[in-house]
């Protein structure tokens, strides 16, 4: 057996192993022991998988000491910043319940038999079911949110897809704490057995994803990792859906008269959004087009001296480590590249402890190289002539690669230039902040977090309530006797939202 | 140029050419152009798509007779049978503007800032917006309704999506007819140039599958060819949405108890729904469970009875008349499995023209050779022991490729049955038919056109008013200005359905 150990980023110290890496026959029957549970979970029914959440947050918050404990160990991530981020994954488990409470993620549509232009119309009633088991990968760099106790567990759940978790192998003794909690929660509750597992371990994850019994896959990490699961599942006899949040730049755009009315705080708090989590969010800002003149130059100085108040601070595994060391190493040597400030030397921190650092350079000389994201506390300030904003906006956003965000800081009068931006940023993101940092992504009703590849597929989102969408499917009943059809299309109940002969039509009962 | 003829099935005489096979690089001015209209086909509005699409029904309406003449000298259809396709697709054009007027197919969802239980929260206002251009692949078997002028033409444009159809050179007079018509009432309107376009042979399609303009794929068509296609994707820099409806058997299930009911009528009826447009429907019934009885020897004689009254009917075109020919010849040499009722010699029709054909064998000699997709009149009666319909439903489902439709026939008291056999049949399938055929699919609100792979990718449809989401992404704004935000963001906006701070209302003008 191969165990599979944490390490402290803060020392490079291997922590002690708590799991061993899934043998391929193991991944067999946690999958298969999924696919058992997927009817029972889906007859717990909307009220009963609301509780089944909810005693799941609950459950969490009782650990929460030792899960941030153990997160805190194997991530080197700050004990407030884990504590926030429990806190956000308890919220997520609790919002998913309230979802299934509202009822009208289901699309529940009625079209009664009767005539039709194109002659006699069959009763046919509509909704979405849970897909099936979901596979869901666990992300490095939030062990909780995104990880077992993440969103993506907490929508498949909710759309009543059992989930198997691929633990990120950065974090193995928080994933097997976090699961212990959950599977836990499961069987105090009706839940049937197998409703949530997990695996570990690189060979357990392909095998996963290339089983049988797995109906999608929720994934959140490198484009490279991303592109190497689609490779299994384009080869699977049943190509199933993927869901993959890759990649993102999530360029910024500093208009002049932005630049001019509140350069200096807009540059300290892109020094703050971008050290954020020592850099590695998938909103971080990797790209910053800003004024080349006396106000963007304010900007610029606000964020060189706001990065000299930002403490050191470790990655989370040597892989990203290393990226980060190589990368940065790269642009140092590109001409036309200038750092901003006096760049502090890390190479004598212990661990995988890095500084943070910004580059400077004009947006006549941006080419592919400097568009690639970072992992890790840097973004790129690039430069243009102040009276060309349009132009520099357009011509940087067709070089860059899709991304989550894009994000427009713009001055109190100028509506037609912000429509114009509007207009290039939108094709090019699925969220568009305004005066504001992407960094920062609240779970609610309206969120999308998701964009045009390589962000991710484009067409739904990973955080918020629309994100059960990804692990349900449509089914139609033709003339169907009631006694087969789930509650939610019998003819009296009042619920839910339905569509009935073409109206919506609220809950009767709310 | 090579030009391209369509052939006349029932001679098997090639037609005058109309259009030439288009050029790669008139490829890529269309698919610019597409591009180019995706603004302006977005600003008309759902109101102005609206008019559009019903202004596209009129004038498909008044070019009727041109329309079906032509289609039914390149298909060998009958008149009656385009006459009601047609209908269908004016129907469906108009359906489509019907979804834009109600608008809430565009999931707007507003959550206003405030205070959150994890802080305060910014403005985020969440709607769908048009993908991009798309590419259609028109269907052999559908001259109107899965073509130029059919559901995913009036889905994209109603998205707000220019469409570019790759026309079937099946039918090529048809297709360029239609876009004539489709183009010409684009440019009476206030439409962009370029919202509709179409190109002809198998080169054009490959390139403007691979072209960066294209935002979406919709296909019907084989799942060889589909596959195909998601190669081309997959080796894009950006794979895209594919929406491929690919393959589809169609079991039907006949409980012994509804055999006993009306064995003969049920014979008779399937006799009519797999041999309706000459069996070239992707929901015809290809494989009929019957109970192995003296009532299922009845159906089987009725079935038998009504091929006697079905004429010979030319196929679409040669490859489906080859491969009718080959597969149904297989079939023949298949132990265990027998001819119903005397077959009649097809060999000296004229054309493209073929007998239909059911085929008998028992549940205990099954296997995937006899489980393909065969397009033409030919069906596959499997008889089971009578005790047993559970038994063998789930062996036979388990052997089946997914489909679009699941059918079963059941008798007056069988709840628990029609449970049981209804939870094994969900999974495979879109829609589920009660007591009738699955030929026939109703253009409506409730809908779903579409079934696990390899019948489509399952999660969405492509018939009814859900097939507009598939050519849609989502885009949340966070604290937008009111000018920047599309209309139906607006706070005063009360026009559509929309979901106010996680509560949804109904649209205050109706």
């Amino acid at each position: 057996m191969t165990r599979i150990a944490g390490v402290d980023p803060r020392t490079a110290a291997t922590l002690p192993a708590v799991v061993e890496a899934t043998p391929d026959h193991q991944v067999d029957t946690i999958a298969e022991i999924a696919a058992a549970a997927a009817a029972g979970l889906e007859a717990m029914g909307r009220h009963g998988r609301g509780e089944l959440l909810d005693a799941m947050a609950d459950a969490t918050e009782r650990h929460r000491d030792e899960l941030v404990k153990t997160a805190a160990l194997e991530t080197g991530f700050a004990v407030g910043k884990l504590d926030g981020e429990l806190t956000r994954a308890v919220y997520q488990l609790r919002f998913f319940a309230d979802v299934l409470r509202d009822g009208s993620y289901l699309e529940a549509t009625i079209d009664r038999a009767g005539a039709s232009a194109m002659g006699p119309r069959p009763d046919l009633r509509r909704m979405l079911v849970p897909i099936g088991p979901v596979a869901v990968f666990g992300a490095s760099n939030f062990p909780f949110a995104f990880s077992v106790l993440g969103g993506d567990t907490a929508s498949a759940l909710a759309a009543g897809s059992p989930v198997v978790v691929k633990a990120h192998d950065s974090h193995p003794a928080t994933s097997k704490l976090s699961l212990d909690v959950l599977a836990a929660t499961a069987v105090q509750t009706a839940a049937p057995e197998g409703v949530i597992g997990a695996v570990y371990g690189r060979s357990a994850a392909v095998h996963l994803v290339a089983h049988p019994a797995i109906r999608a896959v929720g994934f959140t990490g490198s484009l490279s990792g991303g592109k190497a699961l689609l490779d299994i599942i384009n080869r699977r006899a049943d190509p199933i859906p993927f869901y993959g949040e890759l990649s993102s730049l999530n360029p910024v755009i500093v208009t002049p008269a932005a630049a001019a009315e509140r350069g200096e705080t807009i540059g300290t708090e892109l020094a703050a959004s971008f050290t954020l989590g020592a850099g590695q969010l998938c909103t971080k800002p990797g790209l910053v087009l800003v004024p080349d003149n006396a106000d963007g130059d304010a900007l610029a100085y606000a964020v060189r001296n706001a990065l000299t108040d930002v403490a050191a601070a470790p990655l989370l595994n040597e892989r990203i480590f290393n990226s980060y060391r190589s990368e940065t190493r790269d642009l140092r040597e590109q001409q036309h590249l200038s750092i901003l400030g006096d760049p502090r030397d890390g190479s004598t921190h212990a661990g995988f402890t890095v500084e943070p650092i910004a580059f400077e350079t004009n947006v006549a000389n941006l080419h592919r190289d400097l568009v690639t994201e970072i992992f890790g506390p840097v973004t790129v300030i690039v430069r243009y002539p102040a009276g060309d904003v349009e132009a520099a906006t357009r011509s940087t956003m067709e070089l860059l690669p899709h991304s989550l965000t894009a994000t427009i800081h713009h001055g109190a009068d100028e509506d037609t230039l912000l429509a114009q931006l509007t207009e290039i940023a939108r094709p090019t993101a699925g969220r568009i902040v305004y005066n504001g940092f992407p960094t920062g992504v609240a779970v609610s009703w309206a969120q999308t977090h998701g964009g045009p590849w390589p962000a991710t597929n484009s067409l739904h989102t990973s955080v918020g309530a629309t994100a059960i969408r990804r692990f349900l499917r449509p089914v139609t009943y033709q003339n169907a006797p009631e006694s087969v059809l789930p509650e939610e299309l019998h003819d009296s109940f009042g619920a839910v939202a339905r569509r009935l002969d073409g109206v919506l039509v609220l809950p009767t009962e709310r």
